[in-house]
């Protein structure tokens, strides 16, 4: 929710000599994206959004993330679909930064999505899958369980700090995840965060998907459980069954889950709820107050993956 | 630069409720503004600018802002409209914050204006000041001589900590402007602010006016001698006189300075110099480091009131 690189008109200027969008009319800084700094820009010939890409990005990534918009757009997914600069590159350079220009969709994200929500959620997850399967390049998922174990022993010292009994929790839902973590479930292009600030909707229909930063190659059944934890609770915490099976109703209409899929999902859950709770608790625990974002509760996802700890079989989400 | 206060898709459609503006199509944060949060808003109709207006806006003076803008709107100024709601209300209320929709202008703002566009904004101060002659409000200048000895004294402590010898140079400044500032010169609506950010430009010539949230009744030089400091500096802290004659001399077309003005002229740059060294000196020093804003330099104010302190004579700007 930030802009952290400024950007001169003279500079968006020059940035736009080599593309082939018409001229600027309109340019504001956006208050949205944790990682990065994004802009709105409109020019005579249509609306965009300009991502400056901080620290935090790794500049060989972007062929991945950027190839997977153009390929998922070209695929029938409503997502920013990136604007090749005239001379065909895939990004530019501005301010020092890498830079991409991606077209901007209109939608609106939900604070409080109900059920039909959720089951549209569900759905333009599993059409995700279904476009991503065709994608060429890969990326491994950096804040899957290889990655936990560094983001425990970088929080496990301030985790009670913020919650009292977290270091516990974490320490033991670690060791559990790492041993009874399943293999062989199928696989492909996931998005990894599709949390509902990431859905657009317009008319109650999903008008695009956004953010694609996380994503990577991972265990489809494992970005549906993110989904799951993303919009199946309540502001109190609760989990809602009726979300959750409208969720997997409508993700299993277009892709059938396997029985190992449906196996593993309370564990994934907790896997999933882990990774968010890791982060956020990181976030908390170094958070730089001169940064322009306020850090996530880390709480939410604690009751979380309580909650998935529970949960002996995936009938108790609505299966 | 920030959003304070959050708004749901939720809110703003029971906000809009009250509208005659159209469904929403696209609804993102502005990272604009230091004092409220600012949004972009695209509606099937058109697009608008929502400001929730936060703590230090006190909501008795939103009559003043809004009905001048709507007056200067009226008047042929390029500069936002406020919407009013379908029952005549002026502002609405979101979140617990009184919040305004005006219409959205196109333009950029300008990192580095050329000297033409000094021109262009003497041109476009001097239309402001013609045209908030018929505008029935009034609204004392809170930022100005009567309201330095408190900044002053808040400041004063912490003066040196930014700059050796700024204690001193403030101390100094605040007798001399007091002791001298002229009485009895021609009066009128002020827009206090008007810096490169509030100007927006569309092939070379004025789009748009903005943040008119300083705006008052104060001497009309006062208002040109901020436009001065704001647009004749250069990144080094040189004063250009090449830009500061072409601004003036814009100015002048449209409405003559008296000899009262133009005397006064110096003593009004080094107060309008000093009102901003204060005012980002406070900031300074009693920045929240939880503030989603960065605090700007005090340090480019100090320089300009020293140079207006060695100006003898109005000449020296080019008059």
């Amino acid at each position: 929710m930030a802009v952290y690189t400024d950007v001169s008109f003279e500079e968006l200027e020059a940035a736009l000599a080599g593309y082939d969008v018409g001229a600027p009319l309109s340019f504001k800084g956006i208050a949205e994206g944790v990682e990065n700094s994004n802009f709105y820009l409109q020019t005579d010939r249509g609306a965009y959004f300009l991502t400056l890409y901080e620290k935090r990005m790794k500049e060989e990534d972007l062929p991945f993330f950027l190839g997977l918009m153009e390929h998922l757009a070209l695929n029938g997914i409503a997502c920013p679909r990136p604007v090749r600069r005239a001379d065909g590159g895939q990004w530019t350079r501005i301010n020092g930064r890498p830079a991409a220009l991606v077209t901007f969709l209109n939608g609106l994200s939900l604070r409080r999505p109900e059920v039909a929500h959720c089951a549209a959620a569900g759905d333009a997850l599993a059409r995700l899958h279904e476009a991503g399967r065709s994608f060429g390049l890969q990326r491994r998922n950096a804040l899957g369980p290889s990655g936990w174990g560094e983001l425990v022993e970088k929080t496990v010292e301030g985790a009670d700090g913020i919650e009292a009994g977290l270091r516990d929790l974490i320490a033991e839902s670690y060791r559990d995840l790492m041993a009874g973590w399943p293999g062989g479930l199928p696989e492909g292009v996931i998005h990894a965060d599709l949390f509902p600030d990431n859905v657009l909707f317009m008319h109650a229909e999903v008008s695009g998907l956004i953010d694609f930063y996380f994503a990577c190659n991972d265990a489809l059944a494992y970005d549906l459980a993110v989904l799951m934890n993303a919009w199946c609770f309540e502001g109190d915490g609760g989990f809602n069954v009726t979300k959750s099976k409208a969720l997997l109703a409508a993700y299993q209409a277009r892709r059938r889950l396997t029985a190992e899929e449906i196996a593993a999902l309370p564990v994934l859950a907790a896997g999933s709820a882990l990774r968010f709770l890791l982060t956020r608790l990181y976030d908390r625990i170094n958070h730089d107050p001169n940064a322009l974002v306020r850090p996530k509760d880390p709480r939410d996802f604690s009751r979380r993956l309580r909650f998935h700890r529970k949960v002996r079989n995936a009938s108790e989400y609505g299966l």
